[in-house]
C-alpha cells in the first residue's frame, strides 16, 4: 500500500456524509469506496460496471474487509480515494484502498471480493475481459 | 463469538437497504451494526447514546473494523444482530457481532472503538459510567 | 390529516439519521417514510411487500411527492411516523403522511405513487389484492 | 424553469443510488440535489459550504419540497442536476431543480429553504456576502 495507487478519484466531503459529530460516519466511506471500485472497472478497466451487473448479471459481492480509520474527515475536505490489486485469484479479487488527504492517511481498506453470477449469487470465475484488463495493470514476473 | 450475544435485535431488511442485486449493500450493514450499538448503549447500559453524544459531548469513533460476509440478505428476511464485549481498554472498547437469520451467520464483525472529546476528537478515558455499566455485564474473574 | 392515521410506526431517531447540524437530514426522513409505506403493505394490508417487489415484480415508485418540515427532529427523538389513503385510482394511490413527536407535527407529505410492471417499468392496474385489501380499510360511502 | 439552471452538475448514477427495482431510489435523487446545493454555494457563490456551517453556524434547512418524478434513472446514467432561484426573500429562497438526461428531463424538484442560526435552530436573515453573492446572478428589473 506504499506505492501508488493503481487508481485514484478525488472526492469532495459533503454534508450528507457527516454525522452529529461533525466528521464522516464511516459507512458513508465505504459507499464511497464502492463508487471507486466501480469507477475503476468503468474508466480504468474499460468494462462498464452498470453492463457488468445489470446486463452481463455479474456481481461482485464483498467477502471480507478490513478498515482503519487513522484520522477523521471533516465536512469540505477534498480525499483521495485510491485503490490497488493484491491479488487475482479465480474468482475472487483483493484490494487495497488509501484514503488520504494532504499526504495523510484517513483510512485504510482491504477488501476480498468476488464474483458471482447474479442468477444464483453462486461464485463463478472471474470473466475473461475483467481477467485480462486487470492482468495488464499488474506488474508481471 | 459462539456464545450467546450480550445484546441483541431483530432488524427487518427492507427496500432501502438492498441493491440493484436484490440484496443487501454492506455498508447499510453497517448502518444497522452502529444502529445496534447505540441502543446496546441507551437500552442495554441505561446510557442514553444521544445525551452521551449530544450532552456530554463523547464520542465513539471506529478505529478498527473487520468484517466476514458469509451469506447474503434479501430485502423481507428479518435478521437478528448481536453484540458482545471482548475486551475494555482504557479508552477503547472491542466489539464482536453476529448477524444471523435462522440460525446462519450472515456476517460477522470485530469493531474497536475509542471514546473520544467531541470538541477536540481526541481519546479520553472511558467515562466511569460507562465502564461501570459494562464491567457489570461482563464475566467476573 | 387530521384524522387519525390508518397505519402507524414509532422509530427512533438515531445517529445516522442526523446531519451535523445535529438534526434529522430529511432526505432520511424519506427513507423512513419508505419503511412505514412497506411496513403498511406487509402489517397493516397482509400483502408482503417483498413479495410484491421480488417475485410478483409489482414496483410503487413514487410520482410526486411534498413535504413541509415543520420542526427539526434530534437523535433519540422517537417520532411517530402514520399513513392515511387519499385516493385510490385506476394505477396510482395517494397517501397522506404525518410524522409527530409528543403530539407536534414534525413534518407532512403528500406522495402519489404509482404501480409499474418492474420488466418493464410502466404502470399497471393495481393488483386486485391490493385493491382489496385498500378498499377494506376505506370509509364506505 | 424552462430556462437554463444558473448552476448545473454531471451526476453518474452509480450502484449505491439504485434499488431492487434496478432505478434511483427517489431518497437518493434528494442527496444528489443537497450536494448541488452545497456546490452552488462553493464554487457559483464563492461562499464555502462547509464554512458557512460549520464555522458560522449558519444552516439552511427546507421548509418545503415538491418533486415530480417523471422518468426512471438507471445505475450508469449520467444525469445533469440543475438549480435555478426562483425567489430571494428575507430569510428564505426558493429554489428550482430540473435533473436531466439526454434532454429528457428525470425529476423536478421545488425547494423553500430557510436560513437559520445553527445555534436555537430559528430563522435568521440571509447573511449580506450571500444576500450580495446571489442578487448578482438575478436577472435585474
Amino acid at each position: 500500500m506504499n506505492s501508488h495507487p493503481l487508481f485514484e478519484k478525488p472526492i469532495r466531503i459533503r454534508f450528507s456524509h457527516c454525522d452529529p459529530a461533525g466528521i464522516v460516519f464511516y459507512p458513508q466511506y465505504l459507499i464511497m469506496l464502492n463508487g471507486v471500485l466501480e469507477d475503476w472497472f468503468t474508466e480504468g478497466l474499460g468494462i462498464a460496471y452498470d453492463d457488468l451487473l445489470g446486463v452481463r448479471r455479474v456481481g461482485t459481492p464483498t467477502l471480507r474487509l478490513e478498515c482503519d480509520f487513522k484520522a477523521v474527515s471533516r465536512m469540505g475536505d477534498i480525499v483521495s480515494l485510491g485503490l490497488s490489486v493484491e491479488r487475482m485469484g479465480q474468482s475472487s479479487l483483493t484490494l487495497n484502498y488509501v484514503c488520504q488527504c494532504h499526504n495523510k492517511v484517513r483510512f485504510l481498506a482491504h477488501q476480498v471480493l468476488v464474483f458471482t453470477d447474479l442468477n444464483t449469487h453462486r461464485s463463478m470465475p472471474i470473466p475473461n475481459d475483467v481477467r485480462a484488463a486487470i492482468a495488464a495493470l499488474l506488474p508481471t514476473g
